[in-house]
């Protein structure tokens, strides 16, 4: 499951953003406003109008939480998958009804439930602001200070669109920082649930079919947006097509692939095969089994420990992946073919020459950047992430909007205050299971004796330091945060809660490093562009750029591939799901819910269920809707196969394929399983 | 449960050896010819003869597999725990018949089943041969020359032994190379099962009870050793104590602690704490969640993979625990108060000034120790060490016996072919699963551009490779095994089989490697030696050495402890069984087998079932009979609670404790749940 970005985004995100060369057929996650109208011409003879185009991007939405959605009415409903809603479905949970595993299905508007803390971003407009950017960056500063220079110039931007339009603004960075474009959003923070299906379901095969094809899941979810209390009335939806794809049809994909490291050179290649990935596998597995641990105690800490679990698992299974891929010999000799042809080019002419020296660059952070993973203080712990969010907010808030860390800045602060007040429950004694791991990490890291550590355990062994944070802090209550957020740095330095304290002591640290890390990424972003415009230099035409969690549309074909010898077919249908089922004796993972195995007789066996296509699509992309010719609704993507793993490095369209739940399937589950037949009617109406 | 050593014991094992110093009332793991009777006089009055220890030490027996055991009548009868029998067990297994799980019951002698490689030792003698060894190491040779010249040594006094009595002889390292001793042991390796329960009743309560208390697990296994086909005539066996110990009353454990580092230099615990054990615990996540993972499949991949998972949980549950320990800030404080106190007194006196050299040394050979860890060629992987063992044993029968490799010596010939021409069952996909991720950590750990993993990879990804070498080899067939010692050097050269072909590849790098960090461990034995010196002219006193694997005797008090402000008492009983079960619903782990169920009305559910002790034990204690001063079988340990898990560093006797079923629990079981009161009536006559 292309688990979206967001919470279990764990992978300390520097983005690179790239463009890579000899593109295959299908490739390419491409700016809506720079289509590729020449490919899609040649290959599939199809020309898309400026309206369809709008209409696509204005029907497409992203979930705040990680990954991407779409509007499927007028009344303001709203489809992702179950996996991208898992969040929201786990903090509605409670010790009494589990949502997740159970399900929901609202029985009339007044039923719909109100996520805590779900802010949906609709983009309305993008443009170009490449040449202010860079006309505030003098060419002469250090790294340090022109990462200072780039980011004031944004937050600028940002604050002067934001009081123009009164939408969210976000300058992106793209093409490793060649291109600087500002997106506007319309947000949406009263978002309702309107029905799941049970996680049984909607993850049927569990962590076993994970990443697997054929597939037999009903992995989507549907909100409705709300405005004023009521539901809001959406001009730009997707009309729901009669039939869906057929075999060959070009489809089309548009959603938010969170990130891609195609444009990297070799030696950044080589970093993340032999440092970062493994080290990010050793943590994974870690954290697996310490959460693994904490939810066989009993059902509840099972409810309470499984969003959390799920969300490792999806990781661990894609990096492994991944670093297969990667250490297969010949991936890396590919990408080094290429690499060296360019670089062939670049020195053999007098005018690009000096380009070349971009490569060297990159070359030479790469041992300071593996030397950061390691000791850093970012915990991704709950009570942690919000003393941090809280103590850096207040210092933060004292310096010009344009001078601050990038995520205080004014224009994004509404967005920052709708999750730092969430009033989703914590559970102390997962956290507790959390931390303790971490800090047990953080000590092998930095060795035991350093003073750091020292300070960080004050006398205690990793469980006991946890269990004293978290048991006195008062972090857990809304009301307390938003004190500390009003009564800003003079607050902060009264207060005496244990995790706020905790981070202060580490704060010095936490900023050291990270001015660092934006630093060697401001070297690379300069390598990166510099590389860019060699590479245009050469091939004449620009691309895709990488992706960096904005919206993006691919394209592909509805199609099987070849797996050990043997034919996969594109489809699936209800009949193998339940085939599937027989075939493992209903064992869990592979036994369907009650409401489906009780359904049996009145399903249309033969409706498809999930479907494959070539389509280039990664992480982020989950609850993206996938479009036919005509701009109508034909299925929801929610995984990629195995053999897509490595689609963040190199996309291939042989074996590799992006899996949708099919948009037949969705209605007949709606009608013949879920007793919701009103809802699914209203679907693209 | 405390892991018995052998196939789990992972951790590339330097085993150093050591006494500490301040020892607390109950601690030690004495030998069995230097018995601590002073404390055992003072503390508890009483006064071993030579006679009884003489009949304890025979009465006591060693499970190759790993582990300790008992003989238990005349005629052959050998106690130990389920959990190091499950090695056997699980070997025993096919797709039909699950010994592991569903227990057995030989209905009959006939009926008994011949273990496919088990050895079984008892140890007959002890001799003290350290003038010998010493006087075969010259003081000038460097640490390769003097390592070499100490295990030709020991190779002589061995095979002397072995031509003098036909006994296995080992010669054991003792107080970190400051004495050496001769231990002699008569072999039984026709050895047959006779009783198991089923593992749901031996490990009730799984990997979540494991290393817990209260505890009520039936983790007993009962084979019978033969000889010439019949069932041993056994002299010295244990009798069954009529109503077990009481509360407070001294007990005995005679079993094979397999290793402590409670000599080691504060130094030195901190490789082990920043560096040896984080390593290990992140190599058995990752192996833990690929074995999972395999495990997870279905029910036959379930079974073949439960022993090696098992196994790894165990030693991950064990290792965090000793972890933890470790990061406390006041255990290594504790530590390095003891050390400084020593070393005051030997540097304020002339004539032990020198000795302080010694930590000194220790602390400078920990850099290279730590790099070792990294990128080793030893794979524990079961064709992997099938093709190291064969073709290093060619290599090394060239030589002269007391020139070899220490396990390739003509003495330990005949132990080290039963075990590789062992017939159980190997199986490929398990193997592969292994392998793979074996492969895939060494290249991480080495670097994809590393010419030896360039070499071992041939140009494929890991899981490819390790399918390739796995599916292409011979070696799981015991005559083509056979064949390949037959033939020797030159039946290896010649030899297409491609993990043969795979291990000469990495050969070199795997005697380098072994070779430095022999001579490593010889710097350190000769400093280690040097500080009991130091000590023992500080103290006045010798103590027990650092366990070794070999039989030593620890006592106790049954006693309950306190934890988190309860009182935890000292025994369990039936009835709780069956109450841990309801409060659990019944959920796996914590569900009964049938037949304990069904024999609910049946049992005595007063009768204990288990018990704590402070006696002073450790992993490899596994399956030791305790004893009362009679010498009577009281019980038999199976755990340490999870405040033990540190004993390895230091022992506690104020929280920490040894579990044990008790003896009148064994009775009752094999009574009235499985049928078996004739067995019940052979136990200990």
């Amino acid at each position: 499951m292309s688990r979206p970005l967001g919470s279990h985004c764990y992978f300390s995100c520097l983005i690179w953003l790239f463009f890579t060369s000899l593109m295959l057929a299908d490739e390419g996650m491409w700016l809506f406003n720079d289509l590729p109208r020449e490919i899609l011409k040649q290959e599939y003879n199809f020309e898309p109008t400026q309206e369809w185009a709008d209409h696509i991007m204005l029907s497409s939405v992203r979930f705040s939480s990680g990954g991407s959605a779409s509007f499927v009415s007028s009344n303001g409903l709203v489809l992702t998958n179950h996996h991208v809603a898992a969040d929201t479905l786990h903090k509605l949970s409670t010790p009494e009804f589990n949502y997740y595993e159970n399900g929901f299905l609202a029985n009339g508007m007044e039923h719909e439930i109100k996520a805590p803390d779900l802010e949906l971003n609709q983009l309305v407009s993008i443009e170009d602001v490449t040449e202010r950017i860079n006309a505030a960056v003098a060419s002469d500063l250090d790294p340090e200070a022109s990462h200072q220079a780039r980011r004031a110039a944004m937050a600028v931007i940002e604050q002067e669109s934001l009081d123009k339009t009164g939408l969210r603004s976000d300058v992106i960075t793209l093409f490793g920082g060649a291109k600087y474009h500002l997106y506007r959003y319309k947000k949406y923070t009263d978002v309702r649930l309107v029905w799941a299906p049970e996680s049984t379901a909607a993850f049927f095969g569990g962590d076993m079919d994970n990443f697997e094809f054929p597939r037999y899941n009903m992995d989507v979810t549907i909100f409705r947006v709300y405005e004023d209390g009521k539901p809001a009335k959406i001009e730009h939806f997707l009309k729901w097509s009669e039939h869906g794809a057929g075999d060959g049809e070009v489809v089309f994909v548009s959603g938010n692939p969170a990130r891609t490291d195609r444009g990297l050179t070799t030696e950044a290649l080589k970093t993340l095969r032999d440092h970062s990935l493994p080290f990010y596998l050793d943590y994974l597995c870690r954290m697996e089994v310490a959460i693994q641990q904490f939810a066989y105690q009993s059902p509840e800490h099972q409810r309470r420990g499984q969003d959390e679990l799920f969300g490792i698992q999806n990781s661990r299974k894609a990096i492994t992946g991944m670093l297969v891929g990667l250490q297969d010999p010949q991936f890396i000799a590919e990408k080094a073919t290429q690499e060296d042809a360019l670089l062939v080019k670049v020195n053999a002419n007098l005018d690009l020459k000096h380009f070349a020296e971009a490569w060297k660059k990159v070359s030479e952070v790469q041992p300071e950047k593996i030397e950061l993973l390691n000791g850093g203080v970012d915990f991704r712990e709950r009570y942690y992430e919000i003393a941090k969010e809280l103590v850096l907010k207040a210092a933060e808030d004292q310096k010009p909007s344009e001078d601050r860390l990038r995520e205080f800045s004014d224009s994004g602060r509404e967005s920052l205050e709708h999750e730092l007040f969430s009033p989703a429950t914590i559970y102390d004694d997962l956290e507790v299971a959390k931390l303790s791991t971490m800090l047990s990490m953080f000590v092998e890291q930095r060795g035991g004796d350093d003073p750091l550590v020292i300070k960080a355990l004050n006398g205690k062994n990793p469980f006991e330091r946890a269990a004293k944070l978290i048991g006195g802090s008062q972090l857990n209550k809304v009301d307390v945060r938003r004190e500390l957020v009003e009564g800003g740095v003079a607050a902060i330095e009264a207060s005496t809660d244990p995790m706020i304290q905790f981070f202060r002591s580490l704060e010095a640290e936490y900023r050291k490093i990270r001015k660092r890390k934006e630093a060697l990424e401001e070297i690379e972003r300069q390598a990166y562009s510099q590389i860019e415009d060699a590479r245009v230099a050469v091939e004449g035409t620009s691309g895709y750029p990488d992706a960096t969690f904005t919206l993006r549309l691919s394209f592909g074909v509805v199609k099987g591939y070849e797996e050990d010898g043997r034919e996969v077919p594109p489809w699936t249908t209800f009949a193998g799901a339940f085939a599937h089922q027989a075939a493992h004796e209903a064992k869990e993972p592979w036994k369907l819910p009650p409401s489906w195995n009780e359904s049996e007789s009145r399903i249309d066996l033969e409706t498809p269920l999930n479907f494959v296509s070539t389509a280039d699509i990664i992480g982020g992309n989950s609850g993206s809707p996938v479009v036919n010719r005509a701009g109508e609704f034909v299925g929801i993507i929610f995984d990629g196969n195995i053999q897509s793993l490595t689609a963040d490095y190199l996309y291939d369209d042989e074996v590799s394929r992006a899996v949708s739940v099919h948009s037949s399937g969705i209605r007949e589950a709606l009608k013949s399983i879920y007793n919701a037949k009103e809802l699914a009617e209203q679907l693209g109406k």
